[in-house]
């Protein structure tokens, strides 16, 4: 069942989506913030200002219109290529978005095909709040003379020893916590489940690797500020398992801007990651 | 400023609550539930069906109103005494209840006012769903003139060893976590806050003692089925601050009965602890 390269250029209808300072403060603590992190995990500390952590918009619902018009494929074929986000501005702790969905791009990699979409969002004041980016690596579905696309690694890390080394552990039961922000994927909490995927046991979420990742570059990057951090951008490199810990390693090659890399043990899990905030 | 004895009686307006598998899980996840408790941390494993762990009626509000006859006095001196949970028939994961409070007693201890209430829910089909009781006591507010009260430890463990004994693990971060099932007094969160109340720490919820003592006393006499937790009653003995363990002690004092307490190491934290089940 081919993929339908026409939709690139498919815009979705826009559609709302509301949040609460529970919502926040939930994505706050399934990426393990905690005590230390009372800006993000309380709305009600005295001298302290609620804020959102940067990766929040990627468990916001919106966006997700424009990928029907790609055509019918195997969802269990789909992994999650590469995911980024881009902050216009500060994120409201409880807020209402209007979410247009755009397919920016299809590749054909013969044995796979790879959808690049976007979703836009724009505030209640109509003036744009973030943009986020993903790509979409489907087995079993390219073969249709498209073009293969950008190809090599991009973001490397320089040969040097980093400027920033965060090191956080995760929980065995991260991802029934990171689950509740939305994304209920048995993968991440059925062993029978993970199972037929080929896992020994179900695996992290992808974007709580990734949710990890932006908390550790806020703290290192941006002194915890998060009106400070403006874009994220990384590639998907190998599971988490609940319970590893992730290394997030981040070397500042410009103004405002740092390559990095998130592994467990030797095993590089996110790569390709590029950061841009405010010095 | 006395408190009104005149209020025992007053029954409140009823009000309704609805609550959704998200609200059950975390829950479940707010109180250590994890990867080997899937029937309460999740709703779409393979072979399993959700389950609501026993003591989720305390986070299920309403009933609140009848308090508002008793008068007023300053909510900082309020301490919660006892709290119990009866369970009329087992929770739905998700659903509607209509509750109403009732003043059904207080008490004269001289230097404070003890307020007793109950809260009766029945299910949307008007049948008795859960009834919670709690006690209230306010320092300061006593000299009315009134009854005492019943005094004397009840539900006391006999002199032997306890028949089962779990220890669970709080999280350091774990008032963060339970606070998102509603109670969001920055007493469990803030650091001055809690000074002003006198601990050196922000402390754990008591109604999250008391479920994780829910928890261990389901799986160690219930084997896990949450049908088969009929009551639970306990006192508040002493705060807990978030990272300690707990250990649930019970003795079968019957049959479907049991005494229980939970401490941390040598201090009691909950007593005079009641369960009922069916065997």
């Amino acid at each position: 069942m081919p993929l339908n390269p026409d939709a690139v250029g498919t815009v979705s209808e826009p559609s709302t989506a509301s949040w609460t300072s529970k919502d926040t403060l939930l994505y706050a603590v399934s990426l393990g913030a905690g005590t230390n992190e009372l800006q993000y995990t309380t709305e009600n500390t005295n001298g302290v200002t609620q804020q959102v952590l940067p990766t929040f918009p990627v468990v916001i619902p919106g966006g997700a219109g424009a990928m029907r018009s790609i055509g019918t494929f195997n969802p269990a074929m789909l992994v999650h290529g590469s995911q980024s986000v881009t902050l216009h501005r500060t994120l409201p702790v409880e807020g209402t978005a209007t979410i247009v969905g755009k397919i920016v791009a299809m590749y054909d990699k013969g044995k796979a095909g790879v959808v690049v979409s976007e979703a836009h969002a724009v505030g209640e004041d109509g003036a744009p709040l973030y943009t986020t980016g993903s790509s979409a690596f489907i087995r079993g579905e390219g073969g249709w003379g498209g073009e293969r696309g950008p190809s090599g690694p991009q973001n490397v890390p320089p040969e040097r020893a980093p400027d920033h080394t965060v090191t956080y552990v995760t929980s065995p039961d991260q991802a029934l916590i990171y689950r509740l922000n939305g994304d209920r994927n048995p993968l991440h909490s059925d062993p029978s489940f993970a199972a037929m995927g080929g896992f020994d046991r179900p695996i992290l979420h992808g974007l709580c690797t990734y949710g990890f990742t932006g908390r550790a570059l806020l703290h290192s990057l941006c002194g915890g500020e998060s009106s400070r951090f403006k874009h994220i951008e990384g590639r998907f490199a190998s599971p988490v398992i609940p319970g590893e810990s992730l290394t997030i390693n981040a070397w500042i090659t410009g103004p405002g801007e740092a390559v990095f890399t998130t592994s467990v043990g030797d095993r590089v899990v996110i790569d390709q990651g590029l950061v841009k905030y405010s010095e």
